[in-house]
């Protein structure tokens, strides 16, 4: 399964069934967290005037070639993963944790964005069970405000990023992926840093 | 699959077949990534001597009950997933991306850690199915020097966290699931923030 996930960038007409989407849902909140502070969020949007807002606010299409959106656009469903930076702060003051400053230079990364990255995993790892297409994607910065405007997202809740949701249609691998996958020898390091690669 | 996935903190001193910390490895690398920049790198340790170096020179033991600790430290592999924000502003700086200035604002969410943090999750889900237990866990910021010394880390690398990988044993569940599981009622917002949760 892991084999076959990839980014689909372009969808039918066709409606996805909602018991599927509530399955890449439900598996989201299985993703593992850090003092299981579980901050997130999920923004579903699932009918067509909801995608089409969502687009509209966000306008992640400056730039992209019209074959690139006209595939995203036709996805039936959008689900928009947020992370919550407070919620693990409030979590990690709890007396089990008692980091009660609240100190954010505490943590060593950010897990509020890992954390919900990985329920976004689960969620595009779903969607492929499911025989479904999915695409994990940025938004930008400087749109937050409009999105969080159009949708009524606290201030506090940080989009990491929207996933489209589809049946498959035929759509060109992305460029990106030309530069071919890093090889296990180039990446992995044993017992040293290089000095016994793989 | 999803289900069954918890951090397990306590291990047999079994050894791990060879092979399977090759699965591990192997379906890390199909993590989905930014611009397919793959700026990540893995530092395994599957010797007890090498397994000990880990403990020894981050000390993530301050604090922690013992019993938590001479279960972790049983675990006969442990992988350290690192993140370069560097490979990400590189490659955005590519004529199909165009960030030439590498501005690091650009970026709305550090996808160089998000993206490392999926590849954690695929090492994790592929011991689930492989019958083995693992744990994700964080390493202190202010350890970094010393772990990044003992293993000739590059400065420009960072531990998201590390990852013990052995055979389970008996352990206790971590209290923090007495938080309980945050209903999807909770946390899905359908259409508009909370306007219809669920």
């Amino acid at each position: 399964m892991v084999d076959r996930r990839r980014m689909v960038r372009n969808y039918t007409d066709a409606p996805v069934d909602p018991a599927i989407v509530d399955r890449l849902l439900a598996n989201a909140l299985h993703a593992p967290s850090a003092g299981f502070s579980q901050g997130w969020a999920f923004l579903l949007l699932d009918t067509r005037d909801d995608v089409k807002r969502f687009w509209k606010s966000t306008e992640a299409n400056e730039g992209l070639p019209d074959s690139w959106l006209s595939g995203m656009h036709r996805a039936p469903v959008i689900v928009v993963p947020l992370s919550c930076k407070q919620v693990y702060l409030d979590r990690y003051a709890d007396p089990d944790k008692g980091w009660t400053d609240k100190d954010e230079t505490r943590w060593p990364v950010p897990y509020w964005d890992i954390d919900t990255g990985m329920a976004a995993l689960l969620i595009l790892q779903t969607a492929t069970d499911e025989g479904l297409g999915a695409c994990f994607f940025g938004v930008p910065r400087e749109k937050w405000d409009a999105f969080r405007a159009e949708f009524g997202i606290p201030e506090q809740y940080t989009p990491i990023g929207a996933i489209t949701i589809g049946h498959r249609a035929p759509d060109k691998p992305s460029p990106s992926l030309k530069r071919g996958r890093k090889p296990v020898a180039e990446v992995v390091h044993r017992s040293h840093w290089r000095s016994s690669p793989g």
